[in-house]
């Protein structure tokens, strides 16, 4: 599981250091005295930018990681005895370790997906048995954006899961782990994206795209948020020199270095998605659309590719594989990439498995 | 609550910034790639020298905060209808929200307590029913060191509790969110004062000393470890890019910065101690230990004296306030402080409230 | 700790078998098919005695057991990051295992008592650091009825907390295993001595006086027991054949037989009180209110009493003894236990230890 | 929702009531005194019979309802962040309100079915990321038997499941709320059919069988119920009249009434099921092995049948219908359906929906 290269990969895109502009403010936020806990001028900032960005009355509050954004996120929205939809590839379903449900008790419905994506349809057959005491109770429902297979909703697409959820009384949450690539990639603003078509609650991360811990619970609806302070405590979340988390995301936020480093990111998995598409011994499996890559690779040339540049087998019985890009991945390492698919190629020709 | 000012007070530890060297040590770890989730090389290292400071075969985990690893060190000694014995006075009792009772289930058991510390006759007192199915078990004992109340267990101290402990089954732990304040007051090495005392499990802090965030859960029974990455991870803690705290660690534990940051703190309050005690219109109702002194002032003078240099009035009642001095406390602010109280005494006599 | 003796002894309530008339209606409710899960006609009964005992309005839900009876009324007005104020020596802070903690997530806060009950001025000194993340905020008072020490709250009392309560944002929940020993002991009608007083939830026991198993969660505000169903469910508390509950309750509280166990009980307790009083060789310890009686026995005494007529000894080190009585509780057992006394006292003269 | 008809009807097992052998020793049990929570001559005695039925070392515990022994016999098995593997129909996953979730913290993870069992090659698909710390780990195996769908497994079924649970350190938990009638239908004894063909522990239902209330669990590795005793007391499951309990079990296990009470309800439906089989205008939907039949019915004829004898519609979109008997159906019930339907089939003809 471990590798030990330091050379730019498509692992993952918190497998990237930290951006120069966030290590600059870090360093900066660090003189002298502050309070602790919130109470801080860096956060009292921060607080002003996530409401330029967002909108007045949006209510963001720090976390440490993008479990716990989730978790928090959806325990806001739910009562214990309350069920999430979700799709069956949501990383709250199958990459937490059962965090969601070991701290709201709540249940997750996944839902059947080939993109990533849920669909209306598909929540509404399991609308079952509200008020029957026997049954987890639908709450809520949760979207990634961009999904875990690097595909985008549109605008539509949320107002319409965003509308299904309000006509049946259930929260819409989104894991925005990397929503600013969602952002770039269909050319809107953060808040069109989330308050403007209908989203209730917000994980918005910064880790995977240049900071270097820290993400958000943002809140388009202030009752949601009530007790959010006594269940971010109590969930051991509460970090003490907030200023060095807030500071981080004004910087990211408030100047636009968000979508720079997104727009970044998406640039480079475009580049290495056209360069996959044009060569006929690898197929991509997804469309394209942030900053995933899916593909899949003739099996025996995968160790030695990912000795040169490390990325993850998505599927091991088809060997499907992601390659993520992120801030700093180069046009060299994708160029690399793909004259060392060639280089495969020619020396040891190989077709796709069926 | 909050205060705004950024010049150095007494609030409280981790209300100063970041370390130089701690700085430095997170911007050389930005560079490149590097794998996520503890599989770094950075980590690698950290994990050496935890075994340097500590012993062969001592394993330490890193989490965000010192809630978490109180929680977690806690929960790997427990089983949910157990108990936990601790101060009356202990953060994990009044100042967690209930963290450890909802996420382990158990039960706290505060001990009465003059100075912070518990005594192993008041433990005793309570060790009953055991075997009772009505009631909750006794399974642990947590300490802080120093205490909440800034003084600092003995070597022997310890020794009898752990002793103690492991005479009825109990496991101990350690709160050592300031570990290295007692260590430097003592004159040991971390290793004397911790798994060389009997100490099974300790919570090691870092932020209240100098570091950005990141606290260290460090087991000295491998035993008491064997599940600890999953339930870091059901439990929201795990980082990602975990280089970042490993690398603050190794330069903090690794070239003695903690011992110089922890002697210099040390040193400022014991100047402070020293002057408060000198003076008869204040006076001390802790002994002075580590780097926090407790103090009694008169009422009418609090308010203006935190406008210039911030602390907590640590009982409402008495008005015995908490100084906390931390690494960068500087002799300019006791001595400041020390004359602004001359300067109260001169121009608005007052005597304690009885 | 266990006895084999089916003698009619004084260790506790419910060691007794269940009442004729109990017996019979759960006889008679055998007839024939009926809905499960409180949709059958005998539920539907009970449901209006118990707005006819304790007014219209009332809601009313079966659970198996005390302890159950006590989390799930708790957790309906409590959210995770709360605490409870309770008496130091409340079943549900000492005899319960942590369930309380385990299941609501919140913590109870002991206050100190003589007689088993709360004072308004201890709960009063802990209503601290409202609104400070770093602590459970209080959330609700529990009172027993009568309470674990035998004494019984009058109603003024009772309404001094429910005013306290109530001025501050908290619930009040009473403990009423023994609620009709308390009403009997008082001559008032159950509802005067619970939603009259300012009650907000009760907990409803009748297993110690005359029922095989079954008890009720007694809702005075409807508001807290909006989602009591799917909670009740979820806690692994809802019956199936819930006419069997509803039978009992029926036939124990719409016939005025909850009152005639329970003044038989209390009647059987202050004979055995009057006796002990009249013998200086032993020590009341506690006011005789209710169907509890507590004493101090000479400890060389204890083992050869408990032969005949089994009790528990309440306290290891000053052996005080807690006699219950219940519904079949009759002369000849108070009266030979207080002969057996004599004899011990003539045989085996001893003084009580100081 | 409800019915008032106190009819025999086939809605649930749980619609009956009591056996009168079982009221009966309900009855013999209430005289005189007895110790409570499990200590009493009437628990030893069902103790030595549960040993006798499923071999020496069997360890059985009481607790209140079917929920409740599943969900701790389930805790009995797992950690919290691990995951159960059960078939998509299990009631543990979409019938009891989330409550495994909520009070163990682990994750279920349905395995597609279409007859209610599941099978080893869906599990083995399932075992992957072992060790992997984002994903809940498998821990255990839940089987029903009988199954949801009325569905019985073979003993070599079985086998092959504990087998393979075995291999890959899974523990083999049976959902037995309704076993007796898997035993009569096999004709095997209910420890063949449980530890000797390799389950762990067992949820044994008796409600549904002619008891008025509790289950047991059964532990055949007595490490599983190590601490089991305190657990159940957390989970609010200790009934404090234990011989209530016991003295049902005693009467329904060591008598053979269980046996008889489960060939007479299997009796009737494989009556019912074949008169079904003979009239074409119904369908029979799953293999009658047990006490259920299912069978889909053309949706006109539902609303009348029910009236005259209630049953519940499994699936709406189908109109799919479950029967279930119990020990006191009988021939008239099962004939006079029989009769309904034709007359139905006579005065308004219809065919099932495709």
């Amino acid at each position: 599981m471990a590798t030990s290269s330091t050379r730019i990969g498509f692992g993952s895109d918190n497998h990237s250091g930290v951006h120069p502009d966030i290590l600059a403010a870090l360093s900066s936020a660090s003189s002298g005295h502050a309070p602790s806990y919130g109470t801080d001028e860096v956060s009292a900032r921060a607080a002003q930018t996530f409401e330029r960005e967002f909108g007045p009355g949006t209510e963001a509050h720090f976390v440490f990681n993008g479990t716990a954004a989730n978790v928090l996120a959806l325990e806001s929205c739910l009562k214990p005895f309350q069920s999430v939809f979700c799709s069956e590839h949501s990383h709250i379903h199958v990459d937490e370790c059962g965090a969601p449900e070991r701290f709201t008790g709540a249940k997750l419905v996944p839902l059947p997906s080939r993109d990533g994506k849920i669909r209306v349809e598909d929540a509404r057959a399991r609308l079952v048995r509200r008020g029957d005491q026997h049954h987890s109770q639908p709450g809520a429902i949760s979207i990634t954006q961009p999904t875990e297979l690097g595909t985008v909703y549109g605008l539509d697409e949320i107002r319409d899961i965003a509308a299904f959820a309000k006509t049946n009384g259930l929260r819409l949450h989104m894991d925005g782990a990397r929503l600013v690539n969602a952002a770039a990639s269909l050319g809107v603003s953060l808040r069109e994206l989330t308050r403007d078509t209908g989203v209730d609650v917000l994980s918005l991360g910064g880790t995977k795209n240049g900071l270097m811990f820290g993400e958000a619970v943002v809140f388009f609806r202030p009752e949601l948020a009530r007790d959010f302070k006594f269940r971010r405590k109590q969930a051991m979340q509460l970090p003490s020199k907030t200023r060095f988390i807030a500071a981080q995301f004004e910087a990211w936020l408030g100047t636009g270095l968000w979508k720079r480093t997104a727009e970044r990111s998406n640039r480079m998995a475009e580049r290495l998605a056209a360069g996959l598409a044009a060569r006929d011994f690898v197929r991509l499996t997804q469309t394209r659309q942030a900053n995933a890559v899916f593909v899949r690779i003739p099996k025996a040339w995968v160790a030695r590719l990912r000795e040169a540049y490390f990325f993850y087998v998505w599927n091991e019985r088809t060997f499907e594989c992601r390659l993520m890009t992120t801030f700093d991945t180069n046009e060299e390492a994708v160029d690399g990439f793909l004259r060392a698919l060639d280089e495969l190629h020619r020396t040891d020709p190989r077709s796709l498995e069926s």
